[in-house]
């Protein structure tokens, strides 16, 4: 298969890359990293990344940016930002990358354990993990031509070091590999609409 | 105690008023109905609105807008109208809300089915759905002075009419009275981080 993956330079979306290289043409996307440039914030870069590769098998979104902080200090901006980075970035994707998947190809998000096990300080993080999670369930219901689409929920992941440590303590870490699988899962597989939690 | 109900006039919201009104002073607020003018996707007006009419013990949102249309056919306009309508209007009614409330005092969202139950050209109301509901979760540990937050996650409303009827064939409609009992228990209660489903 030739799968676009945007967001593999961080830590899940390496492991996504070394689960899926070895068997499939895989193409990085990121902002400052990958092959290609693809700022998933800017419907117009997404657009322009899609079109300079041609049609692929699938895309698989490892990426997706949020506002941190107390609940009542969160800022309109960090809001703003948390929406149109890490949810409506990875809906635009979805949306646009549909046009440029071959029959029966498939679309994976990000969401994350924040969905429904909070922490202090991500509640910008919950909100667009449920929003992408109800958005999967209904996007796969309308894709047209087979086309797929799934979501991976992961827990803490246990490469991502002491930043998040100390925000999600007591929460048990989960292997980026392990991670990684669920991806596979969704772009070799054959679900939809379904969301993976790795916990 | 004294209770502002954004969007009472709506089906949901007159079945809210009428179970909370015998025991509670309701303050109905709307974009152009109600006591106090109030358009959830306009941050200022909010404030404006609670500004207005000082100490309140319960804040009910049965409100809130979203596009419909086909997955594929929802333009930028429409899911920026979604998203700042019922996800963030309600999202940022609730976090300056809370300035407004009295220690203990409580806010009720509303989300709704499609959160997991999609239909076609719902996949923006899914969206906001979900949202809301992980925002709520999150929300309820970060609150100050005992300040409680929940989400009703409504059915198809029998009273809603046949324009709805069409869209959920199928789905039980159930009865705007039973949906405002979810509510009252959010309100009358002492729940946090809780989506009431009433399907």
């Amino acid at each position: 298969m030739r799968i676009l993956l945007v967001g593999g330079r961080g830590t899940i979306g390496r492991a996504v890359a070394a689960e899926l290289a070895p068997r499939h043409e895989v193409i990085e996307a990121g902002r400052n990293s990958g092959t290609v440039a693809l700022d998933l914030a800017d419907g117009k870069s997404v657009r322009r990344a899609l079109d300079s590769l041609g049609p692929l098998d699938a895309i698989v979104s490892a990426a997706g940016h949020v506002g941190w902080g107390p609940l009542l200090e969160l800022t309109p901006a960090q809001w703003d930002f948390s929406v149109s980075n890490k949810l409506m970035g990875q809906v635009v994707l979805a949306l646009v990358g549909a046009e440029f998947l071959r029959d029966g190809g498939s679309i994976t998000l990000t969401s994350g354990v924040l969905v429904d096990e909070p922490v202090v300080g991500g509640a910008a993080a919950s909100l667009a993990n449920g929003g992408i999670e109800a958005f999967v369930r209904a996007a796969a219901i309308e894709l047209p031509r087979g086309l797929r689409i799934n979501a991976v929920s992961p827990g803490v992941v246990r490469e991502s070091g002491d930043d998040y440590a100390s925000v999600f303590r007591g929460f048990e870490p989960v292997p980026a590999a392990r991670v990684a699988l669920a991806y596979s899962r969704s772009v070799e597989g054959a679900d939809t609409g379904k969301v993976y939690a790795v916990r």
